[in-house]
């Protein structure tokens, strides 16, 4: 039934707002009241960290997450002799706890509707002039809200800029940040993330993906009186369940012409620069055993990138659902009986035009041309000086005033860069643009003109200064000033590509962001006056609350049951990564008790950037700690099929076993058991 | 039209086999005179080499053919301290010419068409027994032919049985056999690959991709009469010109169900895991800059293979052109009106079939997961003492009596192999089996039970003494005795699959490929029912003659000219490969003349396997050497836009200008010219 699947409230389907969540629903389903204050509690003990979710599990600030979302500052906080990855961290003492120096952690705190002021703002222009217009209200609306909240007694808040529904809702989110975030315990990459990129993805699973971080305020353990307790008990089978967090993107609202786009040009492509770049990685592993840490992160999220691209071009290689889609905008379209030219058609046509320029777009202003991490803080120094010497309204928006704190932290702060790596990585990117642009696109022949992809990676990495954390923060504060007077090969390497990377920019934003936006929002017009609430935004990387239960699935008539036990990771080890089990745990396993459980899969409608998440019990315990969905769960960016598409979590009870037994972190175990 | 496209003797589209010709059709649009005789003369000049064309160019066995055609004897022949590819290579006296190891030149000498004894083999029986019935035919078929031929005054023949219009005709196709094949002159790779990777399938174009090599007969240059003269002044544009050689690979014929299944998943899947190790390789070549040409002929081959599918993806992407395939098939089936099942629906059955055991017969069969020539040994000799146990009709076909030769000359080759560019790619391999096939498959399980994919490599590598070509031949002339006592590591890994390998085999010949080859003669024998022999068959690497003119196209508006000169290559270098003119031309560029032309654009439909092809003109000489075809002639594999499609050329006044002043190759030149 096409209505059915357009207005989605049926299943434990949607990734619904705080605002929307249909407690209704789950009361009818399960009986369960979903009431005011739970949400609020629930909400107010969520955080939002860069690329992840994490939930307050005691007073002081302690935060749980996955390990693989500390892995980043892991390698920040490693160096060629001591790897956090390998051989985790434990901090006997609050003193030992070590700060995540690009980490920060966000509490929605308040929701604003500003949707009328947005709209307004672009009422009577083209779509060009709409575009630019609700851009500088957004900006004007965070300013305000950022500077009136500095004025009250609650403190200073982030605002930020929601859009929802593809341009159908807009909202201020106001969040309070923490941005002296440390690292109190990880265990071993080996465990943390047993199975590794083959396993990952998979269930049944035996990953103990999880983290313990502190939030810190005036350099003391934050007082964080709204925090979720953790049940070490977990769930039982069948049992209604919750999950609070930040689903980072989903397209399941997006039209036909929008899929066909992914399918044939984005994901292929970004799939075929991808795994060359994991080729280049593991080699330069192999070669070099004794550094091989030293890509061990970066590959790792390549992998998983890989893994969800593969998965999500098989998705839309189906006909069946790419046709369904076909067919549910009709049915909309029959409904809506809209005046004025047929937004489907106006996103088709602009969907051609960003296939003719995706390649440069994506080399050039995308940078994928110039991988590299010296090259990001090159852009960021210069267009930073650039925007910053304009009123806030006029600025690119990822440099208007509410993001350069954010900024400022990156640039400052000292993180390791190994040239060797960033040589690779800038290498096989330059040579790829070379590639794909051919060697005939006027960039690319000034470029390349005298040096090899090879030799210009390797001169610019070499003499620039930008590993250093002292001369980023001097040209920062210099302004333009100071960026004009210098010569570091990185800068003028991103120097001398930003006028062209800055005309794709502008006529991407005009050209086809410009009247996507302007037809999405007539779209979601015309699915609000069909459906109402009963339908939820696509994820935006803000919070959201959704339900399901525990539960397995039928995979090929065989079912496949919702929990794993310890016992079964023995006996599953080769020995070898990434199916070595570490000494640590090998050591003591006769005390261990192998009938602990180990992960969870539940039926909720989860998507990256929801690891790390709590999930809750109706009372608001935590009884998981989510960290992936399996292979089915991909294809749920497009659509959500509630048979076989599933979430999986850590298990409580193993946190607790390996904290207690194998890692003797008794005081941990103690803040967390509020004993 | 669909009939206009269906019937496709129109533009000058086709890879015609030389008995069905359309010589009237030529002369009507040309007026020129395609005389049986000229139509001999030209198909008995031309000769295949293992994965290329060439053409004898000289009554003493001369051989023109390209440089990248000859790249692996390159390799062959190169060692860690002089590498061919790098040097280029001349002879000063035939003494000095080095044999190619395991290459061999074929001439076809006569076709002979046993449609009706192959289909009738098939008559009666089931679509599985049908399939066996016709491969046992056509094993006997060959073996009748070459020992008939082994009796006659004439000399033997390697006979091979060529399957036409998917099913619709059955050859036998009859060769004499060069079997001692000799490098006699070739370029340094930076001019013969000018451009490299990034100009592959570009034109305008500047590469001196020629080489020559010499048959042999008796250890003595062979005599042959049948020859080409080359005329250096090179074709007029607008001139016609033909192209006789081995075209490869096309799926014009095939159906929309099956250019699904290479949409979705062969073509895909293939580039990724070939992007994989790309990245490999090019990290390789970055650690060890002097072992870098241990990788350089795998990595070139692997690059054009990427490109090629990277555009045949685009290709099928193109829904217009597969909805325009759907009408065709349409128009066919409602013409044809045929009785019984609808081929097509059969078709799209076993291609859903496929979809599903794809990943375990590749990895397994097509030994994706066993990326290794010492594997390829171990199989070749492994199988090859089993199938030799039988009778001759009942071997897998790639083991008969006939292929025996060609197994044996590739077994007892002496070529150099590298340890660690095995260890390498078998690593890679095995670890993508592993991803792609999951960790819990049996096989899997069972090879990396205690080893991870690098271990296992790095022990079978290291330990296997198949690099020697003399254990190489020992075993095989052991047989299943020798083979079945034989410890050696590879040939136990390739043992350990096989029996897996082997039924995925029988459950592909029997559910895929019988079922298509029944329904495909089906839809041949329609075709020719609607439109006679005005169609030709798609490419399968044996002998085609097409026509065109010499011609550019119209790019974006603007006119891309027929042909290029020397000065730009100049112009256009950069002093870095694979933008590097070398040295023994930048020495003498003021002798040279730089309007002298390089390459040539014309509109013969050509493919990979044409390469090295002789262009002809109306007299029979040679007006220049096919190496490449502009980035919009890969969609050929599927269907041939006469609007843009273009094969191109070197032009053979540089490949004069090149022998006489660069290389100062004198006698060849000398021989070349008949003076």
């Amino acid at each position: 039934m096409a209505i059915a699947v357009l207005a989605p409230a049926c299943a434990d389907e949607g990734m619904w707002t705080f605002d929307n969540f249909p407690s209704e629903a789950v009361k009818q389903s399960y009986g369960v009241e979903v009431s005011a204050a739970w949400l609020d509690h629930v909400r107010l003990s969520t955080l939002r960290l860069t690329n992840c979710t994490a939930s307050f599990v005691s007073p002081q600030g302690l935060l749980l997450t996955n390990h693989h979302c500390v892995e980043s500052c892991l390698g920040e906080l490693s160096s060629r002799d001591d790897s956090l990855l390998e051989n985790g961290f434990s901090a006997p003492t609050t003193n030992a706890e070590r700060r995540c120096a690009t980490q920060v952690a966000d509490v929605l705190v308040s929701m604003e509707n500003v949707t009328a002021a947005v709209t307004k703002a672009g009422d009577g222009f083209s779509d060009e002039a709409a575009n630019d217009a609700r851009k500088r209200t957004l900006t004007a609306l965070e300013q305000a809200c950022e500077q009136a909240s500095g004025r009250s007694s609650s403190g200073k808040l982030k605002c930020q800029a929601v859009t929802l529904y593809e341009g159908g809702q807009y909202f201020l989110y106001k969040y309070k940040r923490y941005d002296d975030v440390r690292l109190v315990f990880t265990p071993e990459t080996d465990i943390a993330a047993f199975g590794g990129d083959p396993d990952n993805f998979q269930f049944p699973r035996w990953s103990l993906d999880f983290a313990i971080l502190r939030a810190y305020e005036h350099g003391k353990p934050a007082r964080t009186p709204e925090y979720l307790k953790i049940d070490f008990a977990g769930p039982r089978a069948g049992q209604l369940v919750f999950v609070s967090g930040h689903p980072g993107s989903t397209s399941r609202l997006e039209t036909h012409a929008q899929l066909e786009f992914e399918r044939d040009l984005s994901l292929p492509t970004t799939l075929l620069r991808t795994s060359e770049l994991r080729g280049g990685y593991i080699q330069y592993g192999r070669a070099n055993q004794s550094d091989r840490e030293l890509v061990e992160a970066p590959l790792n999220s390549l992998e998983n990138g890989i893994k969800v691209r593969r998965k999500l071009l098989d998705a839309l290689h189906d006909d069946t659902l790419m046709n369904r889609k076909l067919s549910e905008e009709a049915t909309l379209r029959a409904l809506a009986n809209m005046p004025g030219p047929d937004p489907w058609k106006q996103i088709e046509t602009a969907s051609q035009r960003e296939r003719a320029m995706y390649l440069p777009y994506t080399f050039i202003e995308g940078a994928a041309g110039f991988n590299s991490i010296l090259f990001r803080y090159a852009r960021l120094l210069l267009r930073g000086a650039d925007e910053r010497a304009k009123p806030n309204t006029e600025r690119l928006r990822e440099y208007t005033d509410s993001m350069l704190p954010r900024i400022e932290q990156q640039l400052y702060a000292r993180v390791p860069i190994y040239g060797e790596v960033e040589t690779l990585t800038l290498s096989f990117s330059l040579q790829r643009m070379r590639e794909w642009l051919g060697p005939d696109n006027p960039l690319v022949r000034t470029l390349l003109a005298r040096e090899s992809p090879e030799t210009l990676a390797t001169r610019v990495v070499a003499e620039s200064k930008l590993e250093d954390p002292e001369v980023r923060r001097l040209l920062w504060l210099g302004g333009k000033g100071a960026m004009d007077q210098s010569r570091d090969p990185m800068i003028e390497l991103a120097r001398s590509i930003d006028p062209d990377a800055r005309a794709l920019r502008r006529q991407f934003d005009d050209e086809i962001e410009a009247p996507i936006n302007a037809a999405s929002a007539r779209i979601a017009t015309a699915r609000f006056k069909a459906f109402g609430t009963r339908i939820y935004p696509d994820a935006t990387f803000t919070l959201r609350l959704n339900y399901g239960t525990v539960t397995g699935w039928t995979e090929n008539g065989t079912a496949v049951p919702p929990f794993t036990y310890l016992e079964r990771a023995f006996q599953r080890a080769t020995g070898s990564s990434p199916f070595k089990i570490p000494d640590s745990w090998m050591r003591i396993k006769d005390r261990l008790d192998l009938r602990t459980p180990f992960c969870i899969s539940t039926s909720n409608d989860i998507v990256g950037g929801n690891s790390g998440s709590p999930l809750i019990d109706a009372r608001g315990d935590i009884v998981g700690l989510m960290f992936d969905g399996n292979i089915e769960s991909i294809a749920g960016s497009y659509w959500f099929d509630p048979s076989n598409n599933r979430a999986i979590a850590v298990h409580p009870a193993i946190i607790r076993e390996a904290l207690d037994k194998v890692y003797a972190a008794k005081s941990l175990l103690a803040e967390l058991e509020g004993s």
